[in-house]
């Protein structure tokens, strides 16, 4: 079953490409640059919704809001975001701050306050200067369009340190009708997401079952934005929400659906390339790192591992100096707390072969060296040693992520 | 009780002022710059002896040579130890070469091939060139001495990227008789021990039973190497051995001596001090990080939270730059698993209150970046939610580290 059979990427499409939203952005002074700080994602129906969520213990105002928002009709009719300020570890008065960001926005869009979910992301640990996010909600309306221009006013207003806006489409059959997915994510440090990722939307005109939503949206995650680390750090403020305004037309989506695994595979596309996107756009980052995992005890043991050795600073490090350094990637194999047998593993970088049953097989250094300075690095750890796989993405360690850490908050 | 009146710091004193042991070190060509590259420590009794070994999957062939040398008797006469090259994932011509490494200096020195173990640290899946190591062990007898010099031969002889020596000695009075505790270490890099350490050597004159030595040498090292972190990555070749010779001539010291205590504590202080040496000299490091975290719900809960802060490459970077960044600290907090009320946590930076009951605190922003730019950054996390506690030590994140490791093996 190849995928291409299931679904197509649309080239051209944004958040806005699935029938009945909108979306817009601006700038109301919450970052110092004049790039936009604000947007929204608004659709004319009420959307059927599901999201996830950090598992970081301390989990930011706008996550209660957006959670009583979803819980209360598992229904959205829109999405406000603010960037510059995660209002995290701000106490009574940022909870205040969030549902006031959700009654503006009510009022500002003519909806009620349990339609709207409120996603934050910057620094920790200040409060909102409530009186520009209030100026700027206001504004907002006025600047939604179901065109490519509203959308990419959004995508700017939710990028914090991110260099590239992320985005995808993608279309399917489904009951003979067009449906359209699409996704929308900021990413760049704090990058380790636990059940839940950092800000994503995704939009889909699918006429869906809003239990079949979310746990597709739960399923998805775990395969792609779970896979992804760029520090290993995981957010007060990660969350994914998806909206489904059904103007499709199809029949209801279930998993019973005939068409399930058409809708199912174009959502994993859409989940997986904002988690690459993220992952490639890594504070700091110069190259994707891909590492794929099989032939593990089982598939959770192949995603320990995966991400294991996406993650390691040393393995970061190798690939910024384009370094054939697979020592540091069966050390990092063999730390991941996972059944692995000692004499079995394969190790290749691309297609060149680097260990052969646990041993060195020579290589040629100059076809190495060209291969790690490429701008994707794929590693294929082959365990040997049973049936499971996964793949994770991350980013190398650069002297800028050190730089942009250093001088983030001051 | 406090730890100055059970023992005190040998200012002048290395692993050979215990009584019995002499140490040498010379270049045999297994680095490429001019630096030793071969030591030993050699007992002229056979010493009581302990280990504890990397818990990673892929263990360097000279952790199972040693091993079997200690459970033949529980006692060694020396140790051979090479850097620049690990020794790891070389199959079984690596393990030939590990044993023939043993019998060198077994014949080299006139002893059993039992009474000597081995150990190396440096580049991973490279087989040791042999003829260098060979020409180097007739060497190493000629280079023991069992003053100062000694010593610091060998304290060389096992350094990799390490800027500076690892070393400290203690004394302590049991039975009446003068004990003394030393221990030298190598540590840099693919720092991150679990149950074990980078290459670490202690000496004691104290007679001691062996069960007592190895209990002393596993409970000290969760408190000490296994509280370090330099980049969470553990390395294939961790080993720590400590040698007993006995010459003290105190009544054998088993758990229940009445000096038990003084003789556990200096021990500790051992490892202690090469752990925290180990953390500060840490590949690229401009500073030493201790995080103490208290009242969790448990000692365990303590010293993963401690862990996690000290390892988060948000914290490492924000201390880099001086940043009093504590959002990132409580991000790191808040992700490491373990129960935290996510109300009740206060946190200081030195003596600098910046969070308290999770809420800000406004503090003096030039305080607080003097206080940053200092030799040590403590960080104290006091979650107010038990009784647990545990400290961890670490380093900042700098743009030194990523250049060491994007050029170590090229």
């Amino acid at each position: 079953m190849g995928v291409v059979s299931l679904f197509s990427v649309a080239a051209e499409g944004s958040i806005t490409s699935p029938k009945g939203f909108q979306a817009g952005g601006l700038h109301c002074g919450l970052k110092k640059t004049s790039r936009n700080d604000l947007g929204a994602i608004v659709c004319e129906v009420p959307a059927v919704a599901a999201a996830v969520y950090t598992t970081n213990v301390f989990q930011a105002a706008p996550l209660k809001v957006t959670r009583e928002s979803i819980a209360s009709e598992g229904r959205l009719r829109a999405v406000v975001v603010n960037s510059g300020n995660a209002n995290a570890c701000t106490g009574l008065q940022g909870e205040a701050d969030a549902y006031e960001m959700r009654a503006a926005t009510a009022q500002a869009l003519g909806l009620a306050d349990h339609e709207i979910a409120v996603a934050s992301t910057g620094v920790i640990g200040e409060l909102l200067p409530m009186d520009r996010v209030r100026d700027g909600i206001v504004g907002l309306p006025g600047t939604l369009s179901s065109g490519s221009e509203g959308a990419e006013q959004f995508c700017q207003a939710i990028l914090t340190t991110d260099l590239v806006k992320k985005e995808v489409c993608v279309s399917m059959n489904i009951d003979g009708r067009e449906v359209k997915i699409a996704g929308a994510a900021k990413g760049s440090g704090m990058i380790h997401p636990n059940m839940a990722t950092m800000l994503a939307f995704v939009t889909t005109d699918a006429v869906i079952e809003q239990k079949a939503l979310q746990g597709l949206l739960g399923a998805a995650t775990d395969l792609t934005f779970n896979m992804i680390t760029v520090d290993g750090d995981t957010s007060t403020n990660d969350m994914l929400v998806a909206m489904a305004s059904g103007l499709a037309g199809n029949s209801e989506l279930t998993t019973e659906h005939p068409d399930w695994e058409a809708f199912a595979a174009g959502f994993q596309h859409v989940c997986q390339t904002l988690a690459k996107a993220i992952a490639r756009d890594g504070e700091g980052a110069t190259r994707l790192v891909e590492v794929t995992v099989t032939n593990a005890v089982s598939d959770e043991a192949a995603r320990a591992i995966a991400k294991t050795v996406v993650g390691s600073s040393l393995v970061k490090s190798a690939v910024f100096g384009a370094d054939a350094n697979w020592g540091r990637i069966i050390a990092a194999v063999g730390r991941a707390g996972q059944p692995v047998n000692p004499d079995t593993v394969d190790i290749k970088l691309g297609d060149i072969v680097v260990l052969t049953a646990s041993r060195p097989i020579p290589f040629d250094e100059e076809e190495a060296l060209a291969y790690l300075q490429g701008d994707t690095v794929t590693i294929h750890v082959d365990l040997n040693n049973g049936t499971g796989e996964a793949t994770a993405w991350g980013c190398d360690l650069t002297y800028d992520y050190v730089r942009i850490n250093a001088a983030y908050r001051t």
